[in-house]
């Protein structure tokens, strides 16, 4: 007796995954041992589904009736968003249901809601499609890393930003250019605000915090920064400093709490990081067990999410259980550090007028914070336009460089708010 | 009530698996909601013992106690080898326990006849352990890519070699001399054979053939080839070229049948598994639906191999199934194609006294068979020593180049048998 899936949404990746289960049934079956039917599909837009053979398959406008459907043992809940995607995924759940999900932003806001419900439900919720696309990162840190205690995650996972950032360091292209090209490739979403501002990068981030500490992690608790305020200045004194610039989720566990942030990152050229390009995501773990492990593939698009979608399905259907203590319920919750108690080396580009002691006066004022420089880099100008001076400055803690930079910005020779960017600490 | 654990071996994996099960029984229930308990450790050296407070835990000098101990669920085979490892591994089964393994070699010779025993008893046998130590690899392929047809792997397997390659390419080395250093850091086995001669690694391409096409597969059609006569000449003109030189696992599906073969592998600058270095690991997958992904990490050592065999005892104590098809049983058996009709690259070494006439002999015996030159590294010489000449083809058939180099070889100018190395082709 085949297990009955049900698709609610044919767009991008619902159409992936539809193609995938209507192409693949003998490669499952042969591979994992499981019978998988599509038997329903919801779409509000019908004229999605002419690209698809859909012989048996019930279609229908509204995600209740496929919800209802008795022929159904597992629902992929893929239109996104907030509403009415929760509603789906908790009627889903009341009536029976497992449920697989592509929808970081929800599960960043109500995954432990959710979760609840499932338990009680004594039902699955699966979402390995939420987080990476192809990649198979939630299992990798859940299942391969079962016995490990997680210690850090660094993670590339938004690949228009990955994709924006490969343009602007290897074609020398500024950030609006780069951003045109990638959503001419259909790389950026229309509009790009959650990808280049990292909300979306966050989300992903909220869901691997919670999965790696087995802790409750409050979304608006993680320090968000996105990329646009990069330039291609800071990609090439980077590079000339021996770091490529990444959009990287940083996770680190310290007993103090936990740090759960997003920003522009410097990468050393030699971790294996740096040399992820273009669209491609990456997730860089450190486990006191396994030791460090790297897992890359391409995090988005229609195909790599829905192979994400179909393996949880297998899964399901293979009756293999998630842990009964699922990430996103707690015993208690931990805190997120304020961004000011991180420990981090720092990039400064200051923007300056090319006066005697200016140099001085800066590295004065961040003495007087602790802060020391490491390397420095001033090139001679003529003219009076201001000038870039690049520093990189030892480990310091971010709560006294900026207020540091506080009394930096205020300087009369100080023409621009300095732009700080920091460095992977492992 | 706890699942009970049987541990045979305390060697350096072993001891890894005791440390952490000693040290996480918290961590592992946190996260994955399971209660382990180690009962019964089996070891003939009691003085392996001596580092552990095995409080409540039965030792024994036996393996058959530890495998009749009632207490015992799952039972992790850590000795290795043949014999007695198929035994006890057999009785375990027989007696109803689960098994867990790191053991390659004999899962290579004997893994259809161990999975056959294992679901005729209605246990799960479990092996992640044994390719590519903490990286998450059977179950990425098994289950992270249920959904997925599997086109082609790329695997670097064997740590010791990756280190042997990396010492001889970034600091200069000759083959003994970076054989030497890996022993001395003890990287290397004693005696080394079983992994600079390829047959490690083949081992672990036997298991990931295996499981990529649901086939059958005999080892011993495996075409091997370790890293013996890679030269420093030959790394260092690799780099010129653009090449790493790395010792790959490569597999693929052909429409004839399957590649699986073990050979140094000329892999471009700018593949991903270029970068990776040392005694480090990496799989490249390529499948149908979630494109190309990459597993990177430690690949043997105590605790990363500790950290997969643990994982696998998870995975068994929550109840999750592996597929009722498992890898090792097959409905058909898919020939392994023989090395001749690989299609590839390929890298020449030619050394031949330097006369008039030389380039253009070899180049008409080529082309003869077929074989057309990509591109040529002939540096000028004095003297009557013989020079190296370095060719790289375009795509050809191997049987093609081995007619040609049969006759090349016999030329009286040609001083030492060519020597050849394939180039990756995606």
């Amino acid at each position: 007796m085949p297990i009955g899936v049900g698709v609610i949404g044919a767009g991008v990746v619902g159409g992936g995954v539809i193609e995938t289960l209507l192409a693949h049934p003998t490669v499952i079956k042969t591979r994992s041992g499981v019978d998988l039917a599509l038997v329903h599909v919801a779409e509000l837009d019908q004229t999605r589904l002419r690209e698809f053979t859909l012989d048996g398959v019930t279609v229908s406008a509204d995600a209740e009736t496929l919800i209802q459907d008795p022929q159904i043992q597992v629902v992929c809940e893929l239109i996104g968003g907030l509403e009415p995607a929760k509603s789906f995924i908790l009627r889903a759940i009341e009536a029976g249901k497992h449920v697989v999900t592509a929808n970081k932003m929800l599960l960043a806001y109500h995954g432990p809601e959710l979760c609840k419900a499932a338990i009680m439900h004594n039902v699955q919720l699966r979402y390995e499609a939420a987080v990476a696309g192809g990649i198979p990162i939630i299992r990798s840190v859940r299942d391969g890393l079962a016995g490990d205690r997680i210690q850090a995650l660094y993670g590339i996972l938004n690949g228009t930003c990955n994709y924006i950032l490969s343009r602007m360091t290897e074609d020398g292209h500024e950030f609006g250019q780069a951003l045109h090209k990638a959503t001419e490739l259909g790389f950026a979403e229309t509009p790009p605000d959650l990808d280049i501002e990292g909300h979306d990068t966050a989300h992903k981030c909220q869901i691997l915090t919670s999965l790696c500490f087995t802790t409750e992690v409050a979304f608006d608790d993680l320090y968000v920064e996105g990329i646009t305020n990069i330039t291609h200045a800071d990609v090439a004194y980077a590079h000339e400093l021996g770091y490529a610039i990444k959009l990287l989720a940083i996770i680190q566990d310290r007993p103090e709490g936990i740090e759960a942030r997003v920003h522009p990152t410097l990468v050393p050229h030699d971790h294996q990081l740096a040399a992820v390009r273009n669209e491609f995501n990456a997730v860089y773990v450190e486990s006191d067990v396994a030791g460090a492990t790297l897992y890359y593939g391409k995090g988005a698009g229609r195909f790599p999410t829905a192979s994400a979608v179909v393996a949880d399905v297998v899964d399901i259907a293979r009756g293999s259980e998630v842990p009964p203590v699922p990430p996103f319920v707690y015993a208690g919750r931990r805190p997120v550090l304020d961004i000011g108690s991180v420990n981090s080396r720092y990039y400064l580009r200051l923007t300056t007028l090319d006066k005697p002691g200016v140099l001085g006066s800066v590295c004065t004022i961040l003495g007087n914070h602790g802060v020391s420089i490491a390397s420095c880099i001033q090139q001679e100008m003529s003219g009076d336009e201001p000038v870039p001076v690049v520093l990189m400055t030892h480990e310091t803690r971010e709560s006294s460089l900026r207020n540091a930079l506080e009394e930096i910005n205020r300087l009369d020779f100080i023409r621009e708010a300095t732009h700080v960017i920091r460095v992977l600490q492992e």
